[in-house]
């Protein structure tokens, strides 16, 4: 029997979710990815003496699972690391270890870290290999799917594109807590910002501490993500403007309605060329040898932004109300895709992280 | 260097667009797939000496790639096969000869033939390995992306949830005929059924003969195909309701104005199982050992059907428009997730086909 051994770095919400879902999924998973079974041998949280702490039900540590040392983990020897903390650092560092000292695959939900570092971890994977023989797959793997909208399956989608693809733009709501007040406070008109927020946080959909949200940071570093993704290479951050929806006064919001508009927070990323800013955006650009199509690319501008902006019912992300997180991606063959969905949650997020691993299984397993 | 030898399988539309992409992308796949440059070496056409033929810009069969003879596509040492034909036969037997004779990977747009015997070409290509010592991918590949809904990429997002998620529900708008008829006919109530037709087929949008989308044939074929990927089997065909658009009335259409609703074509397929029915649908279902969560799951049972439906505003195919196809996909640990775009085009569905190969190439190269 073939046995993959993981580790989770982080057990909060997220990586209880994939804790649960690895168990609830064993004999799924095993099935389908020819047999192999994935067994999860160390946790790493913060201090293992913290009090109160929340666990899965049913969950008690017989087997020594939980650690609060990094070397605890890689004394394990596994082959992948499923990491959801918080922020660069550690979990940068860690993961960079486990991908050059240990030949791990690392799979992570974790935007603020990869936004900063995940070309690098993709390089590292690259140039190394499995280290344990007995791991059934033949490449390192990078799965960050997680990152970006949760479950919705924006960072495969964009990387099978951009094979053939040329991205023209990417155009998303990303931040579900940001939609929600602004869903909110369209519909019910009454209410205040304040109220609105005070809600959104009993339900759960905003933190104790909403600033990351309401300001846009989270879904910049969203954006970043796939930007490097679509476009292959990260910007300049400073050269991006980033304004969150606390920038909207309830006078905006009450004429946006009177108009028949809506305000959405929007992350944008274009790709312009001067001969193409005339032209309508659902012509495909041809251009290369071959078939005598074209002529070669003119130069090309990438502008960014993250920003309130208010959009008629012609634009995709209009309807798209309450939690849910979307992405639109145009391309030169392809035109306008658009990807919807529920952007936050303990299984959505953890469904995302198994489903990385899953991919990576059955793509790069021994023939 | 590495050379991928392709051959091309139907030269009508999307044929062609394979063939122009593989010259327009020749340098963009070359950098993204280790080095490994496609070379298409034949084209199989129907009859080699048909007159008024219609051929990409700039095509001049100098190199003799035309043939009407399948032979000489196998005599000439390919690699991987991309099928553009219609219908069951004989695109079924050289595909099977193509993976079981020559240990060629495959790739099909036909819906068709992929709705009948997808399932045998997967279990085929399972089976062999590429013989071809120099093929640098280390597995057989069956893609079949562009069978449903040309690029929007539905079939990679349905297998790469199913390794993980349950799927419980689809809904899709996958005819851009039927779709873009009842968009026109409900924004132009003064027009017939017959007129709004005839400017579909003006505009390319409809086939001269367009029995097999308003019928709901087309559509149904595509609904065949997700479901064995989303359920894991073929259903008795003979069960389930085929309805095109043109059993609906202009009273009914007018009727759903009236009230504000959108009759749209909707192929469906759902797993109920007896304790679901009563429960809220984005509720995870849960099973098996582990975290202490639940119990096994109960007798399951599919429905399918394709079917003009009256739908209210907060369905998301409501707002799906014109040529859009548009899938929705509801699953236990995600929710609904809905992908739309462009269903239909020359280099939408071309695209899809090249997709397919680079993610072949990208999966399964060897290390």
């Amino acid at each position: 029997m073939t046995v993959i051994r993981a580790a989770l770095l982080g057990f909060g919400t997220v990586g209880q979710g994939v804790y649960n879902i690895a168990q609830q999924r064993r004999e799924q998973l095993k099935q389908k990815l020819g047999g192999a079974e994935l067994l999860i041998v160390k946790i790493l949280v913060r201090d293992l003496h913290k009090r109160n702490r929340v666990l899965p039900d049913g969950f008690a540590d017989d087997a020594k699972l939980l650690t609060d040392n990094i070397e605890d983990v890689f004394c394990a020897g596994v082959q992948v690391v499923f990491e959801a903390m918080v922020g660069e650092e550690p979990a940068f560092t860690y993961l960079r270890r486990a991908i050059v000292e240990h030949g791990c695959s690392v799979i992570t939900a974790n935007k603020v870290m990869f936004a900063r570092y995940g070309p690098v971890l993709q390089e590292l994977a690259a140039s190394c290999t499995p280290t344990s023989s007995s791991c059934p797959a033949t490449r390192l793997y990078v799965g960050f799917e997680a990152t970006v909208a949760a479950g919705v399956p924006i960072i495969k989608t964009l990387q099978n594109m951009c094979h053939v693809q040329r991205v023209r733009k990417i155009e998303g709501i990303v931040n579900g807590t940001s939609n929600y007040i602004l869903t909110e406070m369209r519909e019910h008109p009454e209410k205040t910002f304040e109220e609105v927020l005070r809600k959104a946080q009993e339900l759960g959909y905003a933190e104790a501490d909403p600033t990351n949200d309401v300001s846009g940071q989270d879904a910049f570093m969203k954006l970043l993500v796939m930007v490097a993704i679509a476009f292959g290479h990260q910007p300049d951050r400073s050269t991006i403007p980033v304004t969150g929806i606390d920038t909207l006064t309830l006078e905006m919001l009450q004429d946006a309605r009177a108009k028949g508009l809506r305000y959405r927070h929007v992350v944008s990323a274009a790709m312009e060329t001067e001969a193409e800013s005339s032209r309508p955006l659902t012509t495909p650009v041809v251009e290369g040898e071959g078939a005598g199509l074209c002529t070669r690319p003119l130069p090309e501008r990438l502008t960014c932004s993250v920003t309130p902006r208010l959009l008629g019912p012609e634009h995709p992300l209009y309807y798209m109300d309450g939690t849910t997180s979307a992405v639109s991606v145009e391309t030169d063959y392809l035109g306008v895709v658009t990807i919807s969905g529920p952007g936050a949650g303990m299984y959505c997020t953890a469904s995302a992280l198994m489903e990385d691993y899953a991919v990576w299984m059955e793509a790069f397993r021994r023939p």
